[in-house]
């Protein structure tokens, strides 16, 4: 049986971004590789090229769960690229591989990412993302998101 | 190059739905048929099976595209069961698969179809479901709900 | 429970081919439309095109299972095109929606769906396809195919 | 562009396996492992658990990419689960995810995953698997098998 040390928490936002949410996900990335999670995205662009830079920076270790078949799809700072060519049918298997989300601005890929956390029952912390649940937890920081996202996948 | 004479309209909803649901979703399954639709819908139960319900009814032609690898696992009221074996991610292959979407009341699961019809700017309109983007359009009854989505089909 | 009375048997095989397995194929589809089966393919070009087309001719019903996420990239033929944007991996949905195969001249693409068949113990006939396994029943023509996957299908 | 400093090899193979076969296949880990390359498998038992576990021996990077949608389905020497719920539509990903293959013995599904690497032109060798086509490299060895696994992944 496989086992996890550390907690697999995915980030999820828009394929493209504002500078400081961007800025605000590099931090979210840094954090959580600071706190020894692997971060998993879909290895784009946007915010989840942000948290898997953020991620690099602090040595951690970043999944990208592509939508097509070819790993140079990438973002540069992804270190394990896995090729579905499932198109947006990944963004169910980067929640299914996360034990816990954040979820960042984004549009509506970001919130069937989020309905795929909810379906599942995973935890899931907003920073400023979809508020279409009261099982969300609305967070004002990367900092709080990274301690609570750690918090509830622990509990 | 595939030609569809007739529009492909999807019906999603929650599994587990009320009896006054069942009716509506029926009706709407129904009048798609009479006007000569195929429903397309997840293949199972609650939401899903009344629409397939209905449309029979009318004589109507129905799909379920399943998340298991068995097409005993669609309702009885299915005339072409798919069997994806994917799971949720099948979510996304009704969406992808109709030209527009009838949400009716359901959980996270219908939620996440709501995002793929928005992502792909499929024609989406809500009976009593998620309003989480006002391009979706609001309708009070299923002879509202298959007016208005073959109306923006067509457009 | 999803009730089937008439047989769904892929036809699989090239997306290129000759004029002669085009020929062949299209009797194939013709000769399943006439038995009542219903024809499931990838719904693209050379063989899958042939046999659905094939079963257009005899008024039979045809299923395409497409690669991509646009209805249009079906061949003229199909009468229900699913979306997959799974890639190839949409082969293997094909055979898990088929009861039987009737495997044509292809190339890997083909070889992935006979494996497909052969790993769910699903019927299969080879009519000049690949000869992997003692459990593919070689046939000589399409009209021997068709006989003896509705008959193994059937028992 | 997500960059490779290191090859991901696939290791394929039965789910049930001889001790002469899981032996063989503990050393194909190992010999990647120690060569620098991550080893991608379906993550499960059989071929694909023994090359995880000599993989781990010599301090590699394994990467399980997983039939189902819980992470603990995987065997105990994986150490990044992908959970794709995609069922055996995960054989066409673990090829698409990896640069070059090893098939060892194995039924079906391993020659549904010879099929995608050939589809793709993958490199790929064979220790004792499917002779389907001169693209593949026979090898008598582990040794051999990881010597030219690599020297083909990078030429």
């Amino acid at each position: 049986m496989s086992q996890r040390q550390n907690p697999y928490i995915a980030v999820v936002g828009g394929y493209e971004c504002s500078g400081s949410d961007y800025a605000l996900a590099e931090s979210v990335g840094e954090l959580l590789a600071r706190a020894g999670a692997v971060v998993v995205t879909g290895g784009r662009h946007g915010i989840t090229e942000a948290a898997c830079k953020g991620a690099k920076k602090a040595g951690g270790t970043t999944i990208g769960i592509l939508p097509g078949a070819d790993y140079e799809e990438g973002n540069d700072f992804v270190d394990h690229a896995i090729c579905t060519d499932a198109g947006s049918s990944r963004n169910n298997m980067i929640i299914m591989t996360a034990d816990g989300v954040v979820a960042m601005p984004g549009r509506y890929g970001t919130l069937s990412e989020i309905a795929f956390a909810l379906l599942y029952h995973k935890p899931i912390v907003s920073l400023g993302s979809w508020g279409v649940s009261d099982r969300i937890i609305e967070v004002a920081s990367p900092q709080e998101a990274v301690q609570r996202i750690l918090q509830e996948v622990r509990s």
